[in-house]
């Protein structure tokens, strides 16, 4: 079985009953409950050593990651974390750098003014963070809001992540990586996703692949999404078009937004249009359909 | 380094800087967030197979435990858990039992009207699960509130779920373990969490031990806790005295709560009583001090 299959029981088990409830388990990025006036939003994602933390990352990365994940989820809902929450499983050999790890969580909730407000600290065999998010928001972008005419953006090239992984996996020092600080220490589009809370109709952090965030938006909203124009140069420097086209689809790791909206966004780079119909494509020299796949873990 | 001496780092790097934080990372069982009629409650731990769930359990048992576990820490603070995300990290062997753990998690969120919206699927090499429950309450009840005057209750007789687990130690087959329920489905005590909300004047459940949780209780309060009477019957059918005692005190993975207050309570068993001072004591045939100690984990 797969993830989304694994997936797909849990949203059968849990269909939502609360009124309260707006978006439950599997619906979206995010948790969305409606309270008197506003919506709480909430995000969880588990993060361990063999899946998700290449050894090049330092104990304060590590940290900063496990913030970043979550972050990234509400800042794809157009939410601003608030409350961080955070549970950890030390393993042998690493507990002198909890420290550290705790610095890197703190250092990306200090910048968007988010508290860490509780946790639990445990001891195994293999390092584990778990993080919560939460935040409140007027109004939350989901991915099933998109509508015929809108244009489709990013807010910044896809694909990078995933040749920095590409390098590390090949041996290369931690200098000689390009892109090395998506790969470690990479940046939630909070302040991008805040900006859009109210121009973006839908909405969804990438990361799987730019590939499976644009399906999941088309398929829920029931439209077709092409895309039409993508400047690949920064990846050209490396790769071949080819290649630098199957990172810009296909690469996993990358914490950029993509949004559709109906106005001129204050953020965001053009890549395509929704239209009435199904599925992704790509509108370059041969139209092609875009599959859904992506790289979730290394 | 102990697991305390984590916690206390943690605490330090994770003062609370929002006035809304009412109790936030280490100072009480949950977090308490203040919104504008009433307080988010949060809770989250963190579970796995190594240290958390004996070979006897079975997989429906392991999905309601690491949702027991989080219920516990709000029924504590005399809050409802509504709300439950969980995260979980399956091995290879376990993805048959995914539906059956999940199963498990929603009888005991449906037991209480609580419901599940979300959380994060993942695989390694070992069994995690993590919980996130929250909740909302007009009051909460901490574990600094005790004062000089109180009586101190329990929800149930505390040393079960340990003895029950050294059977299990011993290699007792599960229908020869006394107690079995106590180590493998334990109840958490929400209702009567719910009933002390108002009366309590603090509360606390009790996981690593009743010592543990009362020296929380003497040392956040400033106040000293006397035991005065204790009916260890259920216990001596098994072991003598010094060994029920021993239980009693120090033993963990109960799911009862103990509590202090003023006006007659409508559930619990009385144990003793706050008066001014310092410490833990048990006023059995001789006076002795209650040491600061549990197990946590088996």
């Amino acid at each position: 079985m797969k993830e989304f299959e694994f997936i797909a029981i849990a949203r059968d088990l849990f269909k939502s009953r609360k009124k309260e409830v707006v978006y439950g388990a599997g619906d979206d990025d995010c948790a969305v409950i409606k309270l008197n006036d506003r919506y709480l939003v909430l995000s969880s994602d588990m993060l361990h050593e063999q899946s998700d933390f290449p050894k090049i990352m330092t104990p304060f990365e590590i940290g900063w990651m496990s913030v970043a994940v979550n972050f990234s989820d509400l800042a794809g809902s157009g939410v601003k974390p608030e409350y961080f929450i955070f549970d950890i499983c030390l393993r042998e050999g690493i507990e002198d750098s909890f420290e550290e790890i705790l610095k890197g969580v703190k250092a990306l909730c200090d910048r968007y003014d988010a508290e860490v407000v509780g946790g639990d600290v445990d001891f195994g065999d293999e390092l584990f963070i778990v993080g919560f998010a939460l935040g409140f928001s007027d109004r939350v972008v989901v991915q099933s809001g998109a509508k015929a005419g809108d244009r489709v953006y990013i807010t910044g090239l896809t694909g990078k992540s995933q040749l920095a992984l590409e390098y590390y996996l090949k041996g290369y020092d931690r200098e000689e990586i390009p892109f090395v600080s998506s790969l470690v220490m990479p940046e939630p589009k909070v302040k991008e996703g805040l900006m859009l809370t109210h121009t973006a109709n839908s909405m969804t952090d990438i990361s799987d692949s730019l590939a499976v965030s644009l399906h999941n938006i088309a398929s829920r909203s029931n439209v077709c999404i092409e895309i039409e124009a993508m400047d690949l140069s920064e990846l050209l420097e490396f790769v071949d078009y080819d290649k630098a086209l199957e990172l810009f689809l296909y690469g996993g790791g990358d914490f950029e937004l993509v949004f559709t909206s109906d106005s001129e966004p204050e953020v965001g780079i053009e890549i395509g249009r929704v239209r009435e119909g199904k599925g992704v494509h790509i509108l370059d020299d041969i139209k092609r359909t875009v599959e859904f796949r992506g790289y979730s873990h290394f």
